[in-house]
């Protein structure tokens, strides 16, 4: 892991969203599906996941599910019930209720807050077939209210026995029973346009390799999206208060998710910075994964020396890291400065893992620096609200003319008039 | 306006977002302006709006901003001036505060909702240049805290004498004063990338045309947009305690913005059906904008008849319109049946134009049925969140090894050796 000074080094990293051949493949996927439902979910299917299957067969079954649990450890059962439990507590203190402002004049202003009614959430296979995942997709849209969800994930991510029986545990868990192995671009168009065998949904989250998140960003408009997950990163601000073993390890947890991931530290501390990157280099070499995180850390992973935790909060913010882990003397004192930071470690015993897995935030939270606009998943992305306006008469006889005045403005004399046509009819004008 | 049975239509409009040709030219300019910057800007600003500047010219001075007050009547500056006291107070209603949850274990769990740091606001040219929209705009954006706010605007929207007047006295109203004359794609690309004369954003907001909405959606992802707007809609649901002639000019209203625009009457009664009929006719003719909203209503308007109220809250439910407006008896009995509708207007004196210019909520609503799953503008799109963790020790010695099953059961050895060397730390574990 190098060791640079912060001011030497180009913090922007520009993200391609896949070539112009992945972006025509998408497109033609979705075009497809929606033209012709089913039958292009089943060829796509066993096009690219090499699965031939009747439509019939799309929707995983009550059986399936129930003997998903055969397939796990019952610690493992245990384990995602508690997770839950706190991820759940979480959100619910997120919930916001509708609210109306009564107006001296009689007049009624307010917002109706509502969940939305139908969502799907798109679970990856491969490398980031995650239980936890689907937790974290899950639950805020329960906890907001939203009745129908569902959730789509390719169809052999557990082998020849077909769905993972994790994912598909971590989705009983949660609540989910409406599934279909479908995968992705594919399986987004489903969502979006609708099949004869899956119902379109009002917005589709979770995370996907490239295709999916194109094909997301091609259906975007048509339903709503979560975001476009980029690679996964995380960013250290420590001091000589931070344990070297620690630090490098949760560097590594980060990098282990993918050669693209990026693990920043960052510090005051020269002698630190060094103590780090030995304990990276040592831990590096044991860990199982040690092809794809020692891939990231070549390539992404940095060790940044700043002259003072200002600066390191500087460069934090602009970083906007996706994962901020600040190992200093009294950290709180320092909560205030991070401007641009999708969730915020602080302490020692703040390890991202534990923020990844069972604290109860959610570990869905905007990378590739859209932190500086974009929050972590949460109640908010699965609500909608309406504004509410009952004006009473007097309010109308009383602010009437300058509506007016300002319709007649921007050249909308029919906006003025339905306006006019009720101050005449109460004679307030001739 | 054709009268139908409701169960004869179809309630889908499926709008297209630009033909390949608009979205290769949008893509090329994006490309050029920021390969090129401000090069690029003035030359697609000779090109696409006739006006040839130069680079310093591109910011409009105090002197402009102070001149524009000169050339609008002193009523406007009033009239605009209450409409934003209005807007302010409903949007301050929204604003949220950072919180934090202590926990048994002395761990923090929380969010921090903190302002974007700097928006752009695009204000159309042409038959959509419309003062009321910049306070719509930049309000909600103020009282979320965002520091800088920035507009940009086609050069000559207010003819050879340079930017509208009535816009730049609203800008100024709403307390902008970083005001760039640009327009079309080329200035959403700025405002995404930045050039010599232009900071780049956070978030890009503000109607526009097909090129401005395909640019938008071009630079997602770099920076957060707030939707693609379609065409303007109303629905009405009335029967007979309502007034004809409110109706039809409520109609006529919306479907003078535009010849795509959707004016839509929902109602039980053919008696009534046929009054608004005659009175859309009647008051259509007399329109100063007749041509636009006779083809609006011509193309897109339509009278549909229900059996009952709540057949028609089911049909308004299925639109999912911009505006909807509900007169009959006791509309507040039927506010809790609508699902899908951006602004509920209620009772005989909230005309659509009330909202559209004066009562406090925002103007800028969902459109093209997206009002299923998204909202008017308001605070919470000028805000972001970061999920704060602070573990405690006890905390972690309590749950470390419940979170390395879940980290192990997705394979990622790594997480849970970050944990476990904290534990191990702690002797928790051998």
């Amino acid at each position: 892991m190098r060791i640079v000074a912060a001011q030497d080094y180009d913090l922007r990293r520009e993200v391609e969203y896949g070539s112009p051949e992945q972006n025509e493949a998408v497109k033609h996927i979705v075009a497809a599906v929606k033209q012709e439902g089913d039958a292009a979910l089943l060829r796509f299917t066993e096009k690219f996941d090499g699965t031939k299957l009747e439509a019939g067969a799309l929707r995983v079954t009550q059986e399936e599910l129930k003997a998903a649990y055969e397939r796990v450890e019952p610690s493992f059962v245990t384990a995602i019930a508690a997770a839950a439990v706190n991820i759940r507590a979480f959100h619910s203190r997120q919930k916001r209720n509708s609210w109306m402002d009564v107006q001296p004049d009689g007049s009624l202003l307010g917002q109706i807050i509502r969940p939305l009614k139908r969502v799907g959430v798109y679970v990856p296979g491969g490398k980031a077939a995650y239980p936890s995942s689907v937790l974290m997709n899950v639950i805020p849209a329960q906890v907001a209210g939203v009745p129908e969800i569902v959730m789509v994930t390719p169809p052999a991510t557990g082998g020849q026995e077909g769905i993972d029986p994790y994912i598909l545990v971590a989705a009983a868990e949660a609540g989910v029973n409406e599934i279909y192995r479908v995968g992705g671009a594919q399986a987004i168009a489903a969502l979006a346009y609708g099949t004869e065998s899956i119902t379109p949904v009002d917005k589709i989250c979770g995370p996907g390799n490239i295709y999916v998140a194109l094909a997301k960003r091609e259906v975007y408009g048509v339903v709503d999206i979560d975001s476009i997950a980029g690679p996964s990163e995380i960013a250290i601000l420590a001091d000589d208060v931070a344990d070297p073993a620690y630090v490098a390890a949760d560097l590594l947890s980060q990098a282990e998710h993918d050669e693209m991931a990026s693990a920043i530290l960052v510090t005051t501390s020269p002698d630190f910075a060094k103590a780090c990157q030995r304990e990276v280099e040592q831990q590096l070499a044991e860990l199982p994964r040690k092809v794809i995180a020692g891939a990231s850390i070549e390539n992404y992973g940095v060790i940044l020396l700043v002259n003072s935790i200002e600066e390191g909060i500087d460069v934090i913010n602009r970083l906007a890291p996706e994962h901020f882990e600040l190992i200093v003397e009294n950290p709180m004192g320092y909560l205030g400065m991070i401007q641009n930071a999708g969730a915020i470690f602080l302490g020692p015993y703040s390890s991202e893992p534990v923020g990844d897995y069972f604290a109860g935030p959610n570990h869905i939270i905007p990378t590739n620096g859209t932190a500086r606009f974009s929050s972590p998943v949460d109640v908010d992305d699965f609500i909608k609200k309406s504004s509410v306006i009952y004006y009473s008469k007097q309010a109308l006889l009383e602010n009437g003319e300058t509506i007016m005045e300002l319709a007649r403005k921007e050249g909308l004399e029919g906006h003025a008039r339905a306006i006019e046509i009720r101050l005449r009819k109460e004679g307030k004008v001739e």
